[in-house]
């Protein structure tokens, strides 16, 4: 085959390729905040919300971050977005449950951040809200996933709402309009390496 | 079961669990840069990436990004994270390959933006690398993966990459560290939702 023959069928694959990318955009006109959920028991479920905080706030947009369960070290994260003051972060009282091993104070603590967090659900200024580690809370039977789906379906229109953590309940993946399932291929932890600052922490 | 026999039996769990989880953290004691890959065909690979570059800007760390597939729109997180002077940020000149639908010019400016990532992956300096969507200019042969592997097993130490993009190339897998692959379980695109600012632009 020649170089021009090469060339010719390479313009012509990617021909197609960009109609059926156009199509599918073109088809694609609904303008709505949607809700997204990261589960499953791999790595980028908590960084992918974030990154999505950073898209918004690179757009001017109104962010809130609840964090359910946090752990018992500060996060880069935390540091990082605790600098903007368009972005509201609330991070729940205690750290992980099993370090605190109280069932009533984890109680208290989750229904706290659930209060802020039904807060930014009703405030149609939050273009983006973040409810890191809310499955665990509503799995943990903490935080009743029935006020968690009435606030979720009751939000502002135009409003965007991220939750993350693995087991997500059946009737939030329902309601959700994208879900993904974060699986873990491998993990360096199981090689003996430690969590570190700027990947895990 | 009274309150108190309840509240005896969580707070064993806990304990159980709170030991399971030291005795993994006391397990882990390498500390050396990883290689993390982000693949599969679901959403959140590159906002992954770009929550742990906010992670590791938090820290006060040196963070490089290249981008090696770059959509026609600027996003959000360009306009975010170029603000910082700490963050090295290349974007490979052209957009998607189905938008040019010139070979030569995509591989000059693949082979351009992979110079770029030679250079940070030789460089002690930065301390977390993001190579955004390299796995597509590998999968579309635009960088000769023999070179990146060799980069990325030669790079400083102590430095962390993270290689985002649908379809990593065996041999890539086999080097890394921890790779999770991002499964699609539904996508708000397929219920006729354009791609929105602050969550996919």
């Amino acid at each position: 085959m020649t170089d021009d023959a090469a060339r010719e069928r390479h313009r012509r694959r990617m021909q197609r390729q960009k109609e059926i990318v156009d199509a599918r955009v073109a088809g694609a006109t609904l303008e709505r905040g949607v809700l997204v959920v990261n589960t499953g028991n791999g790595k980028g479920k908590s960084s992918a919300a974030f990154g999505m905080v950073a898209r918004a706030l690179g757009h001017g947009m109104k962010v809130g971050v609840v964090q359910f369960i946090k752990g018992s070290h500060a996060t880069g994260e935390e540091a990082f977005f605790r600098r903007f003051p368009e972005l509201a972060y609330h991070v729940m009282g205690e750290g992980f449950t099993w370090e605190t091993q109280d069932p009533d104070l984890d109680r208290r603590a989750a229904l706290a951040a659930w209060g802020q967090a039904a807060e930014l659900l009703a405030d149609p200024a939050f273009q983006l809200v973040v409810l890191d580690e809310l499955n665990i809370a509503l799995k943990l039977g903490l935080v009743p996933l029935d006020r968690v789906l009435e606030a979720l379906e009751g939000r502002p229109a135009h409003q965007h709402v991220v939750v993350t953590g693995r087991g997500a309940p059946a009737a939030l993946i329902e309601i959700a309009d994208t879900v993904t399932e974060m699986r873990p291929i491998k993990h360096a932890f199981d090689a003996g390496v430690k969590a570190q600052k700027g990947v895990e922490l």
